[in-house]
C-alpha cells in the first residue's frame, strides 16, 4: 500500500479535480502491475495496473489506494475491471464518499466473492486527497493560507515593500503548492498593491492542471492591464451585485456577482462555489484582511508559513487582521503537522488545533 | 576533546565569572584522569584530572578545552601543574584572551618542553564560553534576547494579557537560560506590567550561581512591593541623575547612576559595566522597546525565540518596537544556529548574519 501510495502522489499536480489514487497488483510476492491516476477523463490507477499485470492478475491481490468505482463515470466502473481480471483479494486504504462511489465498490466486490479489506494506511491516503474528501465531505475545498513573514511577524514594509522578504528556496517551493491546488485565492487589495500573476512558474517538462485564479473583488476595483485579467489562465472575478465596470477590462475573465456579508463577499459561500466547480484544494496568497478573515471565520484550514530570520520592526505590516481579542481563551490555537528548512528560511505547516 | 567539553559543560550553570573547563588525562589509549571546574576560588579542571592520574600522569597526555593559566589568581598556575606531573603532551582546544594567560600558558609549557597542539574542537571550546570569550575580548556581555511569541509576532493582547502564551515544556527550557546567565537584564515597564522574580526556579538538587538582577529603570518607577526589589537575589538598579526616590524601596537593592542617551539609559554603558562585574552571558527578558532598542544598535547577540502556534491577531502587542525601516536593504538580517521543538512551541536561536 505505501507502493501504491507512492504512486497516487506521482498524479499530484495533474488529477484535479479527481483523487489522486494509485494501485498495485500484487501475485504471491510479486508486484506484476502498478498504475496510477494522471488525470481526468484518462484510466484510473486500477486500470493501468490491471493492464500490466495481464492474466498475472488473477488469484492476485490489489492495492488501491481509494476505494475502486462501481459507476460509469467518463471511464467504465474498475469494481467490475477487478472482478473481470479475476483477482482474489482487494485491499483498499480510504473509502471513497463519492456519492456515486461510497461503498458500493466495495460491495460490488464482496458480491462477487471477491475479499476485500478497508482501512491500511487510510489516514495517509486520506492526507494525500484532503482537498478531495473535503470537498465531498463537508461541501468546501480544504483551504490553505500561505504566508510569509519576518521572524517578528510582518508581512511588508509600511511602504509595501515585500519582495525578497524570504530566499529563492522558498519562493520556488511556493509554486509547487500553488501546482497542486484547484484554485490560487487573492483580494483586490494584493491585486491593486502587488498585480501578482498567481500562476505557477514551473519547469517546462512538468505537467499540472493550471488552477484557476479567483480574485475576490467586491467592488470590481481590479485595474485595467492587471496580470490577473490577462487571460492567460482561468480566472473567476467575484463582486457584489452593486459592482459594475464601464469598460471591458474583464472581458478575459469570468465575473460573477456574489452575496455579502458585513461589507465583504460571503466567505461560506465563495467556498461552496468553489467546490461546486470541483475545486479540492484552494491555495490563498492574499493580504491580512482576507487572510485573517479566513481564520477569524474558521475556513482556514492550514497555514502554510514561511519564516525568514529578519527582523522589520513593528511599523511594518502585520500578517492577519483578527478581532481583537479579549482574552487568551479567544486565541486560534494550532498544531504544527510539519516543519522545515529551506535555505535560510522555515517552513511550517500548521492545522486547527 | 569531545570528553573534555562534555565535562566542561557540568560546570555551565556555576563557574562564572570563570570560563566553563574541562580536561582529560590519556596515557597511551586509557584515560587515567578527568575533571572540570566548578566554580570560582575551587581548583581548575586541569587540577582535578592531575590529582585523579596521580603518578601515571608522567608522560601523559593532557586535553584541556582552554588554554591552562599562567598566573598566580585565586589558585595556583595550572601550566606550572601540568610541568610538575611530568606531562608530555598538552593539547588545547581555545587560546585563552585573559590578559594574564593569552599565550603565556601555552609558552610555558613549552619553555619546558612540553609538546602543544593548540585548536582542536576550538569553535566548540569557544560556543562553550562565549560569554567570556565576549567580555575578555570586546569589553562586553554576550546579550541573549529572550522573548516569546505567537506566530503572527505578538507577545500579548493589547489589553497587556501575556500569560501561558508558550506552554509548560517551553517556560521550564527559559528556566536553564537564565540560570546559565551571569545576569538577568529588564526594564522597569516591563516590572510595572507584569511585576516578575526574574530568579531562577530549578530543581533543588542542581546548583547554580544566582544570576545578577539588573533592572534598567531611569526615572526609578519601579513600585514599591516589586518582586525585583525583594533583596531575595543581589539585584542591580541603574537610573539617571535626576531620578531620586524619597522612600525606602530600594534598600534591599544596588542603586547606580548611568549616563543616557536619546532619553534612554545608555546601552553601551549599560553592557560595559556588567563586563567589568564580570558577566559572561546576559539574559534579556524585556518589552519591545528594550529588547528593539538592543537589536537597533547590534548590542543583541543572540535571540532566543519561543513561538506558539496560536494566532493573536494585529491589535495584539508587539515583538520588537524598531524604527521603522526606509527599504528591505534595512532589515535586520539573522540566520538560525539552532532549532527544536518544546512540547508545541518552537525555540529558534538565532544570531546576526
Amino acid at each position: 500500500m505505501a507502493h501504491a501510495l507512492r504512486l497516487a502522489e506521482r498524479g499530484l499536480y495533474t488529477t484535479q479535480p479527481n483523487p489522486r489514487v494509485g494501485c498495485v497488483i500484487a501475485h504471491g510476492g510479486e508486484v506484476v502491475g502498478t498504475g496510477f491516476h494522471q488525470r481526468t477523463g484518462e484510466p484510473h490507477a486500477e486500470v493501468y495496473a490491471l493492464r500490466e499485470a495481464g492474466t498475472r492478475a488473477r488469484g492476485a491481490a490489489a492495492y488501491v489506494t481509494l476505494e475502486p468505482c462501481a459507476h460509469h463515470g467518463r471511464t467504465p466502473p474498475c469494481a467490475r475491471a477487478l472482478i473481470a481480471a479475476g483477482v482474489d483479494r482487494v485491499v483498499v486504504a480510504a473509502e471513497d464518499p463519492f456519492p456515486q462511489v461510497d461503498g458500493r465498490g466495495t460491495a460490488s466486490l464482496r458480491a462477487a466473492g471477491i475479499a476485500v479489506d478497508v482501512g491500511l494506511l487510510r489516514e495517509a491516503a486520506r492526507e494525500l486527497n484532503i482537498g478531495f474528501f473535503s470537498r465531498v465531505e463537508r461541501g468546501r475545498p480544504f483551504v490553505r493560507v500561505k504566508l510569509a513573514m519576518s521572524l517578528d511577524g510582518h508581512t511588508a514594509l509600511n511602504n509595501g515593500e515585500s519582495k525578497w522578504i524570504t530566499g529563492e528556496a522558498a519562493r520556488a517551493d511556493v509554486q509547487r503548492w500553488r501546482a497542486r491546488s484547484s484554485a490560487i485565492l487573492s483580494g483586490s487589495g494584493t491585486v491593486l498593491a502587488d498585480n501578482p500573476r498567481l500562476t505557477v512558474r514551473w519547469p517546462e517538462d512538468e505537467a499540472f492542471a493550471p488552477p484557476l485564479r479567483v480574485i475576490l473583488d467586491r467592488q470590481l476595483r481590479t485595474p485595467a492591464g492587471s496580470h490577473v485579467l490577462d487571460g492567460s489562465t482561468p480566472t473567476l472575478v467575484l463582486h457584489d451585485t452593486a459592482a459594475s465596470c464601464a469598460d471591458n477590462r474583464f472581458e478575459r475573465v469570468e465575473r460573477m456577482v456574489l452575496n455579502t456579508r458585513n461589507d465583504a463577499l460571503d466567505l461560506p459561500a465563495v467556498l461552496a462555489l468553489l467546490a461546486g466547480r470541483g475545486c479540492n484544494e484552494v491555495h490563498v496568497e492574499a493580504g491580512p484582511t482576507l487572510c485573517g478573515a479566513l481564520f477569524a471565520a474558521g475556513l482556514a484550514d492550514e497555514l502554510l508559513l514561511y519564516i525568514a530570520p529578519v527582523l522589520l520592526g513593528d511599523s511594518a505590516r502585520p500578517l492577519l487582521r483578527l478581532p481583537a481579542l479579549g482574552d487568551m481563551a479567544g486565541r486560534w490555537q494550532l498544531r504544527t503537522v510539519e516543519q522545515r528548512m529551506l535555505g535560510r528560511d522555515w517552513r511550517l505547516r500548521l492545522r486547527q488545533a
